[in-house]
């Protein structure tokens, strides 16, 4: 999948949208405030978004981005560990956190009425946030617990982890999210505190509010609990090295008795929304759809239904980063269909595209699927707020989500080619995630 | 061929090696000075060594250690640019530096009435290192150059770099001495500055001194020129990610039409004698000894001899470090045999010698050779002061350099198949260094 990145009624092919313009205010000490109205029903979606994320996470201290997510639920001086998910609890709210490559997030829906009490909650723990010894142990052992579960009996998890390694030398987005083993055992109150004290700041924030409100009042309640956060000086700046080019093509292979399902998965670095030239971006966006689209991507058709030799394939790309990001094709073999002669189908189908290019009307199918797919996410208001704060958290500007629609409609059948043509196996990284038969 | 890193007469197999004890001393300001006389001619070596090298380079700035290697003959207040190389010339000595992952080392052999010349020179530039633009541009335009010749057109430096890069996850040994070329490109005056600023200090050098010398004048001198240096306060710390254990094994393979003999080498992150436990390293050096010795290895023996698939075979092990360390397998192939087929010849000797072990005769045939390799090292003086050099940048104590080869000697069988077994090709990254036939 691609991510959404559509905004109201930009484009002709998407559903038309409710009402009033989006807005964005920065307050005295530095939060950004943007203001998502959608009046359909009587509810708030209330996010703060910090610009860092498991990429930004010291060299030696991986994890603690994701660790200081679940840290920030331990309560503040002012309340204690519990009591604001027992208030979103008691307003029949919903609430949740996630932590990403470039940026974490912390959310609420609740009726239009509780968003006040949302923002003095969420102002009071970006700076009052309480951590002993005692607390941070158990919850250390929570994040070892869930990398145990998550990853390391999941072979292709293992496997996931290893090509990302391989595919990023240097770069932190070669990291898992939730850290490697022996970092996170070794992350401490200090480390959570000195983290928390350089990115949970004003300056870094961004408040996202979508619903039933107006830009007047949600500014208001900004100003009245973010806005008396005195500014940290200036916004912590992200340091990370940029990536040599290898001229190797590089296959990670991890065979294990759990694996049920061989796969197979070639990936490779291309330019992300914030890194691109006007219009690359987009032209990777239509490439990659046109290649992997559900049921009617050429990856599918070829492999699939013409040659029978895959039970699905695909692709993902991971647009919305601050730095050159991840494109993933992908294919799962029928039984007895190897990875190598699975890998050479596939490449096969990249090649013709980028020698024999679209016909138009393949061209304009896939524009009008993407962006009629961003529009559909936008009918979740949380997925509209997602998809602004997203974007803003890696540097996009509420224009650039605005003006999506029409790039993608910009893109030629020539930047097709060229885009596919960036997809050379030579310099790929292949994972292969084998059935390991003669286990020990 | 591993290191070698034997000392005067401590083994019976070792030729006897002339007189004095090797000594060492503490200057005030935390400079370590090392003693090794060798009276056979009346020459000293003079070696400098920085316990910083390329893999401490800040994150971003990789290359600074070998580019700052090139600005120390840039001159300083005292000596303008050339001065000291024309003195050593007049004196008709030789001079030469070198970075390595661990240390940046500078050295002089010339005659010995000469010594404290050399000192003078090289302590005066531990401190006065003059840097203008004007010198630093063009200097970084050769490391560019020396990248590109030595790099940039050489398949087999690319496929090491790209084989580097996957075995490393995270540590700076993965990544090139000389540094990647875009962030050669911006690496400028202030950066050298800081970086000399950091590391070039007295608690951070160590004064190997070989040669027609007594202890007492080496350190009348050292006291008299690097003695006045002050105390930069603490030796600069060393901060490296340690390695997630990855599960996968990767193959990294480059194709060229440069290539004109295609090669296999398989890989495997290591203990060196810094991070080992008591004779783990040494085990794993006679353990590498017996697979891979010339001539005699099983490597060369069963792939050259017997199967006749290769030309040739070996492996290297890069003992001398301060953090865990490469071990490297290899074989070239005979015309028409392919790498695949090579690389499982290769692991299938590895797990013979990891599940039936060594014969005692075997076991003492290549102790005594690796003990015999290191005694015939130390009969160049460089090569004794490398010696001591390495060990002590990288960790390691005069006690350990000494006891070397009876630690070598301790090693017993079942350690050698211990550390054989090590070697899994499941958990290896592969290199496949190829010809390009279809070329565009």
């Amino acid at each position: 999948m691609t991510e959404a990145r559509l905004v109201e009624g930009a484009s002709s092919s998407a559903p038309a949208r409710s009402g009033a313009e989006l807005s964005t205010v920065t307050l005295g000490n530095g939060m950004q405030v943007v203001v998502i109205p959608d009046h359909r029903t009587p509810v708030v979606t209330h996010m703060v978004w910090y610009r860092n994320g498991s990429a930004d996470d010291p060299v030696g201290k991986s994890g603690i981005a994701h660790f200081l997510e679940h840290l920030m639920f331990k309560g503040t001086e002012k309340h204690p560990q519990g009591a604001f998910s027992d208030k979103v609890t008691e307003l029949g709210g919903q609430e949740n956190a996630f932590t990403s490559l470039d940026y974490t997030a912390y959310f609420q829906r609740v009726a239009r009425e509780h968003l006040r009490t949302m923002m003095e909650f969420e102002a009071d723990r970006m700076t009052g946030l309480v951590l002993s010894d005692e607390v941070v142990a158990p919850e250390r052992d929570v994040v070892l617990e869930e990398r145990r579960m998550r990853t390391d009996t999941d072979p292709g998890a293992q496997l996931g982890e290893a090509v990302a390694a391989a595919l990023y030398a240097r770069h932190p987005y070669g990291t898992p999210i939730i850290g490697w083993m022996h970092e996170i055992e070794d992350l401490g109150r200090e480390d959570a505190l000195a983290y928390y004290r350089r990115f949970y700041t004003p300056e870094n924030a961004i408040l996202v509010v979508a619903g039933d409100v107006t830009a007047d009042e949600v500014v208001t309640h900004a100003e009245a609990t973010y806005g008396r956060i005195p500014p940290s000086g200036d916004a912590p700046s992200r340091s990370r090295p940029r990536e040599p080019e290898l001229k190797a093509s590089r296959l990670v292979t991890l065979a294990d008795p759990k694996v049920e399902q061989p796969s197979l998965q070639r990936c490779w670095i291309v330019p992300s929304y914030t890194t691109a030239a006007p219009g690359e971006a987009e032209s990777i966006e239509v490439m990659l759809q046109i290649l992997s689209a559900s049921q009617t991507g050429r990856l599918h058709k070829r492999l699939v239904v013409e040659k029978r030799i895959a039970v699905g394939a695909g692709g993902w790309y991971q647009s919305t980063a601050v730095d050159p990001s991840r494109l993933m094709l992908y294919a799962v073999p029928m039984p007895g269909v190897g990875l190598e002669a699975l890998g050479t189908a596939l490449d096969e189908t990249v090649a013709e595209l980028a020698r024999d290019g679209v016909t138009e009307k393949e061209l304009a199918r896939a524009k009008t699927r993407l962006v009629a797919d961003a529009a559909y996410a936008q009918d979740s208001q949380s997925s509209l707020a997602r998809m602004y704060g997203s974007a803003l958290a890696t540097g996009s500007t509420i224009e650039d989500v605005r003006n999506w629609p029409d790039a993608i409609e910009a893109v030629t059948a020539e930047q097709v080619k060229e885009a596919a043509a960036r997809l050379d196996p030579r310099r790929a990284v292949t994972g292969h995630l084998l059935k390991d038969e003669a286990a020990r």
